[in-house]
């Protein structure tokens, strides 16, 4: 079975991870968010690619969240000596990404073709394809005017309310290729990432959005929240500052012209009816993934709706 | 008392530490080869600037000769993982300078001003000057064809023989700005660095052969090759090769148009008669510098001399 994946940070790396363990080589295609790359100390800075990467070659900082695991940060600190700021952490391996992925794109190779190769090293089975190897950039409107989201996000630790959103770049924007092919999977899932930081700066980019409502496969969307809370990060403030419920069902509610099936959790199994009434397939079951075995479980079955 | 030193790698960064603890701040200049520069994972390296800044910001490794003192390689094996050339060696705190470095010519900086933020950082205390913000690369012709510098000197360990040497872009270089006027200072010193890899290419940039002939202030060379053997690198090799004596004698002729006085080796002392018959005035000293006390030694030797 071909499987798409459409995935932010971490929520969308673990489910990658469980996908490529319950699938066979080759079935997996997941297509990641660029709207929080940003350009640190002259470097390419992909932090959601790198998160799925990382997850995927099973390298990443499982307790963290992000990164590397057993990281050193010689570089960084030296890089604070010479005076450059590094509020954004950048460990000396994970600098090594960047390198690389810098110097190739800035002798003109695609994001893309420059993420595959990086993934080819690391030895990531599936194929992770930026949403775009255009120009993508989320921009936070907040009380404190509109923040680059690296600003928003780690400077700030996303403590501002949030009460827009701007994906730059996004009118431009065209699907890198594989995108809009890999949107006529037989199963395409959107993670359970960020509806508006994560989900949003890809159906923002020209044609995805069509593609994901036109598209011929099973359409199941996880959701991020569960019992009323995000499982991490801003999401919950951020569909509370935007006029939404904070709930599984307020995510069904943006996703419900978008997918077939809306996966909630057991905790909140009383919002099965009013999801359905949405005119969604409601399946309810524990979406908490934690390690390998949770994300394959998750994973197996969301194969199994399709 | 203005002071301004020629100055390759090793060699001129000891020399430099030496005239920086004899002099008082702000009275020397370091005028440094970048014909060594190369690029490497997309970053600037300036190998002779940084064994510069490193050794006046005592920061050097000494054992070794180049690179930072208790350095890391975490980056390096990072990026050799990742399918990358790892045959040039870049410790994990030396990165941050490359790093820097790269990110500042790449918005516009000049290498001037780069290197000049870069000391600053460091606490260095002399001026240090690369001799042009121009393109200028050392090129090696060899029986195995022509060598780019560090594939001659790092990548083959400088095994191969010199037929000629070519600074690619010399023609055009300008000279960074205050390398002319620094060359008016009251004592001007070449360092004990290759005659035909660090102090050559120098010489090379427009003006700079020219504004030495004419310098007004007293002009002193010292040689790199004490009993008929180079102190470090391959400078007796490149002589022989390129049919010059292998002595101090035989680096006085290169630099007989150029300097008022040589500085030759206590062991070398025999040779003193043949090198005033070439019209210099010949000083003979330990010139062996080995750590700080020795450096700061022949420094106030160069200094009585002006």
């Amino acid at each position: 079975m071909n499987v798409t994946l459409l995935a932010g940070g971490v929520g969308g790396a673990r489910l990658a991870h469980g996908l490529d363990l319950a699938l066979s080589p080759q079935s997996l295609t997941v297509v990641v968010n660029v709207g929080d790359d940003t350009e640190l100390h002259g470097l390419a800075i992909s932090p959601d690619i790198d998160t799925v990467l990382y997850t995927l070659a099973e390298l990443n900082d499982e307790d963290r969240g992000w990164g590397l695991r057993g990281e050193s940060y010689a570089t960084l600190s030296a890089l604070k000596e010479l005076g450059e700021d590094t509020w954004f952490t950048l460990g000396d391996r994970d600098l090594a990404t960047h390198i690389v992925r810098t110097a190739r794109l800035r002798r003109g190779d695609a994001l893309s073709a420059v993420t595959a190769h990086i993934a080819r090293s690391m030895g990531v089975r599936p194929c992770v394809l930026p949403v775009t190897d255009d120009h993508l950039a989320t921009l936070v409107d907040t009380p404190s005017g509109r923040l680059g989201f690296q600003e928003y996000f780690v400077g700030r630790q996303h403590a501002d309310a949030v009460l827009g959103l701007h994906f730059d770049g996004a009118d431009a924007a065209r699907p890198a290729p594989g995108v809009l092919d890999a949107l006529a999977a037989e199963l395409v899932v959107l993670a359970p990432s960020n509806p508006f930081l994560s989900i949003e700066p890809l159906l923002a980019v020209r044609g995805v959005r069509e593609a994901l409502v036109m598209a011929p496969g099973r359409r199941v969307a996880v959701s991020p929240i569960v019992g009323g809370q995000a499982i991490k990060g801003p999401a919950a403030q951020i569909l509370e500052s935007l006029g939404h419920e904070v709930s599984a069902l307020g995510v069904a509610r943006i996703y419900a012209d978008l997918v077939d099936v809306m996966v909630i959790d057991e905790r909140d199994a009383s919002l099965a009816g009013p999801v359905a009434d949405l005119g969604l397939t409601v399946h309810v079951t524990d979406t908490i993934m934690g390690g390998p075995p949770g994300r394959e479980r998750l994973a197996r079955e969301l194969l199994a709706l399709a």
